[in-house]
């Protein structure tokens, strides 16, 4: 790389007060000596975890800016001292030099009592901004600071509803607007930049302001990275050039849907049995229970030990051989918690692979009625011995594929084997429990035809996961944990560099009163046929939600959303390759398509499928008809075959014809049109 | 005074690294460069007004400890300079000095850009302390922080309650902890010392530290005065010396009960002849509506129009002063607002003695479905004419008294007369309209004979309400707003100097379901007949409410408490005696007579009346047993005359027979006795 080209890309303009920072001729932040860019302090954290749920307050004790900036050029960098009065000692170093295309900042905290920081860039005010790893209730994350720490998502996720009352009071659960299990301190702005900080400290990206997003760290980070791009898909393909990118799924996940059933060999197999009378295309079996189940108060759950059940699923080491000459895979679970009735903690624990508390003694995290030990993947022994668990009891099981759940449970209290604490290790871990699967897929030549699923993201994901899934959904038509949130999920997550994504067909979570309504199930199974993967969930209590084969009329939907999803196959793959070789999400923003039209940047309850196919999923209970924004193009309606030219439309939709359309120009013409007589 | 003696109750003791400031012995506060006591900075509010209820949140820009000190000995006054760093410029000027039997410590701010104050005294871990005004949650404070702005109440005031949930989901009303219509920057500290803070700015004061309390102030401010007591009785004595106190009630106070009726002249007449004919003692008939009423959806409101309604109320002209000569006041209503429907309204504006918008255009509240003009009583002119429609229209009507409503509504964005920020006299706002009333009874020569009664509360009522009430409880057994708030409301307001409360028997808000039931009428006036008035309130609906005269038991349950009420009125008397006086307040927390009982300072449900009795309301639901704590003491359960020598008691508590303690040692035995016949 031509290394004067180079140096060209960012540049310091000092002036009289202070100066700015521009990349590529747009400006980043800028400093005066009466409106600083960085400030400084100190403050002491609470934080307490119930189940995945933290409370966490800052007393915060100072918070000073450093006013007083000195700029030092030099060939290849740009260095600022900076400090808080005029004759103060030096209290942060900061490197400014050109990383590849982008802008590296880098922080060199000299005053070691600080402990939190802030960092102002320059906002316009018409500007949005998206990423921030996966968030369900904001896409435009404009107006709203966004707490950035993996946790529960909150059951509710909103202080009106009567669901997210009772689960604050029952469970402390409730959870936020901003509550996920994958935030990311990463962002895109309509100013045409990214912004990724190399933290995995607690942080808070408050976009409230007007003329500046002010990142809260509370830590000096390590560096932040700024890059560039003339459009959004050449900006998320930079970011994930830096971040790394998710494989391509296997081919034969677009044979079927993945059908969630649990309840031992016997019972799977008279569900599969009466599927495939119906015609329907199983491309999987998803048994959650292979390795056993309890019951709690809270429904369903498993029991996290991480092998082959004989008792639950007898001669499940032979079906799941059988299973597969169908063509029909057999999909488990796994997470990185180990339950103290097990072998597995039996043997962690002898061997000192679980982190313990301050003083060495066992520490064990209630999952809500049980108790688990906490594989330390710190510790590289540990790490080892469960990649081989995941080898030995999974892969070698034959199982073809996983739900590796949870990875937001690290207590801020535990003791790790690297010493670090473990309230900076907490958000780094989903990428550490992600790893443990990579490398248990990589080292058995597995990777890229093994599939596992995960919820629990950070900075790491994207090289570490080949697919997410959107969480726990309530089992309702909430915006902000119902069926519609898992559009949002899916875009901001793809815009954080982790464009394949996918939901449990119906929600999960079904508590106070919400049981999950056929309706809700059709019309969840008929968006799902429109993503990357379509896989069903019994939900938390099987009996409080319709299930797949809860009826005909049910089962012959699902039949026909399965022959769509297979039919578009082809488009499909097209469409996860381009995210595998240049991070562009299957799942995106209509603005990352249509970049001129000012409307498409606050639509957040529609995407694009691929570049050719617009889908705005029918999110409300008891319409037939459904108001559809379509950016300025030639549109065909996919069922109707009626064109559009853009603007707002509105279309029937009754169940079995989600709102879908097909850019008119597309070269995948005549796939759409078969796709359109299957239903 | 003895001058040289003045000085020495407080001394700067200086140390290597900084001072210790001592009252009387008692360390107050101390600086050191790595532990200052002093923080500034600036910070940008929002505030947001919805019918009384508030948000309020603060973008902190700056918060900078003042490290460094600089002490300066006079012979009168000492004065500390404080600087952020060794070569600054002076920030902050601060002069300690003697103020009768206290410290006051006075501030001047160098540097004007600082808009946000801290100040840390000292704390021990053990400490307790209590005021703040009116606190409806908690007695003792420490554990918690208390945001000081006078508002509504909130309605259930605890976001576990279904009624608080409602109540933020249709009216962003719900309310929490501290809410209250009478904070107060005053605390008194078990370390045996007061602090009051001279400032009407928005506060907070932050009880959740370990080694000290922290005082945060949206202003530097004027004086924080600080004075020891070697009693809490002392301590209160000396603060109503500085704050002024409240006057005795006027003798018809003690005749009977006061029954809050609405409805018109015919309506009124016939409760009151029900009433005497049951034999109710009658003091007073309270008639809200006596200048016309409305109904909204939140239920039965008033005209808010301040003179009599002759279409509501015919011939209460003579009418009042026929119940008059029967023994019985005729009370009234009034509030510092007038609705633009009234010809004081029109009046008002015509006059300029409204608040207006910035731009001088028309400023009207929302209060909830009827809109209204702010009398502006920062300008002297307005007020007057407020003081000659209170004298014209009340007094000179005939009126003996009547509820002084609201107070707490002033819009921090309205313009004033005065030119000072709304934000700043919001919480002055109380004590202006108090000083409305009490000009107006001062003028008229009716000072300690009429009475009005206020919820809104502040620095400044002690001199300038004779009464409080403690605002609109919901009507329900609910620890936050329901019966039992009142305790610790009463017991918080005496020790910040307003010893004379009282509230709605019944509670008064009946909304989300709430219906006010037989029983909890019933517990509710059993207590009221131990404080010192009793009064009835319909509620907000009253077909809702069970109401006194709802059957014949009741009826009768109100003439044998009332008969309880007026027979210990010469002991109650006395007891509001001691507050005029003293400062004493009536009803007393029980370590104020038990200082070295260490349990009894958290026991906030019970209470001393006068030196005497103990009263521990039943606020449970379907109780005839009652546990009840007695210091060490002889006690005599006042209905059955059995003995007791402290330590928790269970005693008989059936509707009727409220837990009351008297002490056997008492002058007044003979009078208990009497009462206990009653029953």
């Amino acid at each position: 790389m031509d290394k004067q080209l180079v140096m060209k890309s960012f540049e310091v303009v000092e002036h009289d007060n202070g100066f700015d920072v521009l990349l590529e001729g747009t400006l980043l932040f800028s400093h005066q000596t009466k409106r600083p860019f960085i400030f400084v302090g100190s403050g002491e954290e609470s934080i307490d975890m119930y189940r995945g749920n933290f409370k966490i307050e800052d007393y915060l004790e100072e918070r000073v800016p450093l006013r007083y900036a000195k700029v030092l050029h030099n060939e290849d960098l740009i260095t600022i001292t900076l400090k808080r009065f005029s004759n103060d000692e030096d209290v942060l170093s900061i490197k400014l030099e050109q990383d590849q295309e982008g802008l590296r900042v880098s922080f060199d905290r000299l005053d070691k009592s600080i402990n939190r920081f802030w960092m102002r860039l320059h906002a316009d005010q018409e500007e949005k901004v998206y990423g921030c790893g996966e968030q369900l209730s904001y896409l435009n994350l404009r107006g709203k600071n966004f707490p950035l720490w993996t946790s529960e998502p909150g059951v509710g996720r909103n202080k009106n509803t009567y669901t997210t009352w009772q689960a604050d009071v029952k469970d402390k659960a409730g959870g936020d607007y901003y509550n996920t299990n994958f935030p990311q301190p990463t962002f895109l702005s309509t100013r045409k930049y990214f912004c990724h900080v190399e933290t995995t400290a607690y942080a808070d990206f408050d976009f409230r302001q007007e003329s500046f997003h002010e990142l809260q760290i509370w830590e000096v980070p390590q560096s932040i990275l700024f890059e560039c791009g003339s459009t959004y898909k050449e900006l998320v393909t930079r970011l994930t050039a830096r971040l790394g990118r998710q494989p391509e799924l296997p081919d034969w996940t677009y044979e079927g849907i993945w059908l969630g059933i649990q309840g031992g060999t016997e019972k799977v197999q008279e569900k599969i049995d009466h599927a495939l009378n119906k015609g329907l295309k199983v491309g999987a079996v998803w048994c959650q229970d292979w390795q056993g189940k309890r019951i709690t108060s809270f429904g369903k759950r498993l029991m996290w030990n991480w092998k082959w059940n004989p008792e639950e699923y007898p001669n499940l080491d032979t079906k799941i051989h059988e299973w597969k000459s169908q063509g029909i895979k057999f999909l488990g679970y796994i997470n990185p918690y180990v339950a103290v009735e097990g072998h597995l903690y039996k043997e962690a624990k002898e061997k000192g692979y679980l982190a313990t508390k301050e003083d060495g003694s066992d520490y064990v995290v209630d999952f809500g009625e049980f108790y688990c030990g906490v594989v330390d993947f710190t510790n590289e022994e540990a790490h080892t011995w469960y990649v081989s668990v995941i080898k030995e009891n999974l892969i070698n099981f034959g199982l073809d594929g996983w739900m590796a759940d949870f990875g937001e449970y690290l207590p801020t209290d535990v003791k790790l084997s690297n010493g670090v604490s473990a309230k900076v290790m907490h958000n780094a871990w989903p990428a550490m429990w992600a790893k443990a699967n990579h490398d248990a897929l990589k080292e058995s030549g597995r990777w890229g035809d093994i599939v596992y699923f995960m919820r629990a993201g950070y900075t790491g994901n994207q090289k570490y996961c080949p697919l997410l899934w959107a969480g726990d959904q309530s089992v309702d038509w909430s915006l902000d944990d119902g069926l519609a949130s898992v559009i949002p999920a899916a875009l901001s997550a793809g815009l954080s560099g982790c464009g394949i994504s996918h939901s449990d067909i119906g929600g999960y979570t079904s508590l106070h009163g919400n049981k999950r309504s056929k309706e809700l199930l059709l019309r969840w199974a008929e968006m799902a046929a429109f993503t990357p993967v379509m896989r069903t969930h019994e939900g938390n209590r099987p009996d409080d939600c319709f299930q797949f084969d809860g009826d005909d009329e049910t089962l012959d939907h699902f039949v026909k959303m399965t022959n769509v999803y297979v039919e578009l196959g082809p488009y499909l793959k097209e469409a996860v390759k381009l995210n595998a070789t240049e991070g562009i999400p299957v799942q995106r923003p209509l603005f990352m398509e249509y970049e001129e039209d000012e409307l498409s940047y606050d639509i957040k309850y529609q995407y694009m499928l691929g570049s050719d196919i617009l889908v705005a999923p029918v999110h409300e209970e008891g319409k037939d008809k459904w108001t559809v924004y379509l950016p300025e193009d030639q549109w065909v309606h996919l069922w109707s075959g009626v064109e559009y030219n853009g603007g707002y439309v509105e279309v029937e939709a009754p169940v079995g014809k989600p709102p879908v359309f097909y850019r008119k120009a597309t070269k995948h013409r005549v796939l759409f049109e078969r796709v359109a007589t299957i239903i």
